[in-house]
């Protein structure tokens, strides 16, 4: 059969993107094999992940996301753009917010319509942020941490820390070019202070609504984006007074916006989905 | 506008390519760009490199072909597989063996069809074997070296030296998972006989008819597989009678057939060409 797919990204993770509503192609192939096989930068397409257009009973649409090796993650914060922006081009779904069911859970993106009429940035709830130093975890004498201080070998360095479902320590400098992610990253991502570990996010205030940011990841080390360590700096730079309640950010990858909202105390994401190509494959 | 365009592969090294016959694609970029764009591997279509059919006034079609870095290499033995199957299966040429001009000269690919009506294989003359060692070069007291020694540190090492307009060392082994490609292949590469280095083939002979590669790359390194040396390596198992003139070839990245054809002393190497999906691009 013909499958036809869209190839899609979002600061720069890449995704496949299939509608299978019919679930003609799960009954050919499993998701898991067809992602191995799809995911595949040479002999396949080439993408970080297989996402699956599905129908949903409780929800509008329902999501699902498979890695180059077959397995299945929760979700994935630069595949749901994608995927809404994909469902709403093609018009699956003709509604600009609209609830999705995801192993996650419910997730409410929110659609942005550029001038040529399809979507170009998407918002979604990132829920609300956790700030007791307990619950991060985050061994402290304080109930919440902002700039407080945290002895790297030696030296004081101040962290402010926040949780978005995963722990966050951020560190506020001057530069971001010579900030020391490599260096002082993964000492404060294993420091004793962190039972869980953390990540770490190196934030430079441009403006009361602008700033830069790098991100060292627990697990993988610096890399170009992070979404919750976007929410989290933000509501980090609040906390110290840094910046007003939305913020641009530019991470390598690219730039999203993060707003907290103070009615409900939920962060908002907003942040790029772009179509590179549509195709067709024989499977 | 919109660009079609087809996603292929030969032994793992994967091209976009295009039908610009009516130059419409370079009006507006100029295939340099293009290469660049469509190769990345995240925000583009994610290629080895650019292939494009053009007219031709001289031959019966144009190849060029672009890397990821926009420039213009001069032939590429999987991407021409790849383009005659393209010009073949597009209905752009309807003859099984045409001329086709590139920067290298002409290449006369013929295509063999599958079950489907469709290419599944090519055959191109890749030219004479060259066996003077001077010509190769190989310092050697020989006019022709067939299982020669050379002194490895103080080891003696038997090659036959064959180019292909390129050198290459061919030598014989028992096993090909434990021949010692990546501590003597670069020892040979480098070793003072060979004026311009060499590239080093290890084969393990099957059969009079079937045998096994593994490729030390001058300059690369070991490499899934490499024309060339598959061509050079079928020249120097006949000169010293191991197999007949007509050989399948296990490589890492999958199988070539090649023969040498006595009437012309020429070397036909056939080689898959896959077609992986189609797409559509806006440029």
């Amino acid at each position: 059969m013909e499958l036809k797919f869209s190839k899609m990204e979002g600061l720069g993770n890449d995704f496949v993107v299939i509608d299978d509503r019919e679930q003609l192609v799960e009954n050919k192939v499993s998701y898991n094999d067809l992602s191995i096989r799809v995911c595949d930068r040479h002999f396949g397409i080439g993408a970080d992940g297989l996402i699956v257009v599905l129908n949903s009973e409780s929800h509008d649409i329902k999501f699902r996301i498979f890695n180059p090796d077959g397995s299945e993650p929760e979700m994935c914060g630069n595949g749901i753009r994608c995927y809404a922006k994909y469902v709403h081009d093609n018009r699956i779904i003709n509604k600009l917010e609209f609830k999705v069911d995801t192993l996650a859970g419910t997730i409410i993106p929110k659609v942005n319509i550029g001038e040529d009429g399809l979507v170009d940035t998407v918002k979604v709830d990132m829920g609300e942020p956790i700030l007791k130093t307990k619950d991060i975890p985050f061994i402290s004498e304080n109930e919440i941490a902002i700039s407080e201080n945290l002895n790297v070998d030696g030296k004081e360095v101040k962290v402010t820390t926040v949780s978005m479902g995963n722990p966050h320590a951020i560190i506020f400098v001057d530069d971001i070019k010579t900030a020391p992610v490599s260096t002082l990253g993964p000492k404060v991502e294993t420091h004793e202070r962190f039972p869980e570990k953390t990540n770490v996010e190196f934030i430079n205030i441009i403006s009361r609504n602008e700033m830069n940011m790098r991100v060292w990841e627990r697990g993988a080390g610096e890399t170009l984006a992070c979404g919750t360590g976007a929410s989290a700096s933000l509501v980090a730079a609040t906390l110290n007074n840094f910046t007003d309640n939305k913020v641009l950010i530019h991470l390598l990858g690219g730039d999203l916006t993060i707003e907290l909202d103070k009615n409900n105390n939920h962060v908002f994401k907003t942040g790029p989905a772009t179509l590179v190509f549509d195709g067709i494959l024989k499977i």
